[in-house]
């Protein structure tokens, strides 16, 4: 069960990180477009209150379902109600003890958050490619969810069986605090955003500046800093409520 | 019509390029993953007999074909008889002078291509994550396919522009050679070799081999070399082929 070694669980953390990267630098070609994310201006007839973004959402979601997407623990969906997967999906023993993996969403925190960033990474004003913007949007956010919710459980669960007894009694008394610093690893913190810097300038270090929009590395760290990181020690706290006793 | 200036044109297929290598370098990721592209092999009951990727491709373009993606003049699709745009889409004049758009579909010769390179930048085997292997090959052919037909719309139209009268005569002579000896500037091709070469390295500068498979530009030199710069060639002497008279 290679998933549950903490270097392992690491190393697939720092790999979502690139995609996340690069899809951020691929949604800032666009400018913010804020009414692509306003209620009743998608332009499909009907629709109201839903946004474009919204919209592109959930059909996106749809399509991923039957596809299996949410059978997998760390692809939490956006949207409730989907439909069920069409095809037979066989995943080897994951490791993680969940009865519901829905327990651990973080996708609400995580959409706000993604409107918080977005107007730090795309140009300022309306360019009218609003459909561009939105599926690019979709995949961005698909690609945080991943990494926030790999986080959250796998991380959670190795650290669990390294001291099941420990992390026990602190759920049992309810201990949020306890479990939060035993959780935090302030070294690894540092050296995410250490290393988001500098892969945030080295994506860019050849691109053409008069032809495509770079991305600042600061908005990306606070980013990680006060959302990505924190969220994902706020999953791991939830995951371990949900799996104490699940043996 | 800031499309159909010659330079805009350069500088928009120069930042389509960035998102091809994000997508193929995500690929990448993943191994070959042969069952995902056998007849009969996706998991869904009755689909045989279609692949799992061939599945995931029209499903995205049914659901991109709803929000008005092929209203977009470099937006061809893979595939025939997609629903209808259900949402309004107002465009500007492209200044395109086609009246059927898909008279100038490459998509495929690409997906012959893409099949290709493939196994060129994924490592070789299976390691069951077809699903994810189909999500990223989808992202990378669309990619793929707004540059070139990016490529060969808008350089057709605004060459024509420079030289009206001259490719007229080409076309109605029907000579082909000509066309295509009057359409090369093998100065940009070789630029755009080079470029590439520099953005394949600096894109994995600071990425962390042991954790995320890397990719040689080699093989993405030869696929832009002997495929997408000779078919965006090919798509121009369509695109004037069918452009001719319609003014």
């Amino acid at each position: 069960m290679a998933e549950l070694n903490l270097d392992g669980i690491a190393a697939r953390l720092e790999s979502l990180e690139e995609t996340i990267l690069h899809r951020l630098l691929d949604r800032a070609q666009w400018r913010v477009n804020d009414a692509a994310y306003l209620s009743g201006a998608s332009g499909f007839p009907g629709a109201e209150p839903r946004s474009l973004f919204e919209l592109r959402l959930r059909s996106q979601e749809e399509m991923d379902s039957k596809f299996g997407r949410f059978c997998v623990p760390e692809e939490r969906p956006f949207n409730k109600n989907l439909p069920k997967p069409s095809r037979t999906v066989n995943l080897p023993d994951t490791g993680v003890r969940l009865k519901d993996y829905d327990a651990v969403n973080l996708t609400e925190p995580l959409l706000n958050s993604y409107m918080l960033i977005l107007p730090k990474i795309c140009p300022a004003g309306d360019d009218g490619q609003y459909g561009s913007s939105v599926e690019h949007d979709v995949y961005a956010v698909q690609a945080i969810a991943r990494r926030l919710h790999y986080g959250a459980i796998y991380v959670a669960e190795s650290k669990f069986r390294q001291d099941a007894e420990g992390y026990k009694k602190l759920v049992e008394a309810r201990d949020r605090d306890g479990l939060m610093e035993k959780l935090t690893r302030k070294d690894v913190e540092k050296k995410i955003l250490e290393r988001v810097k500098t892969k945030v300038r080295s994506l860019q270090a050849n691109v053409n500046k008069s032809i495509r929009n770079t991305v600042r590395y600061e908005p990306i760290i606070v980013y990680y800093k006060d959302f990505i990181i924190p969220l994902t020690k706020h999953g791991e706290i939830v995951y371990l409520f949900n799996r104490v006793g699940n043996d």
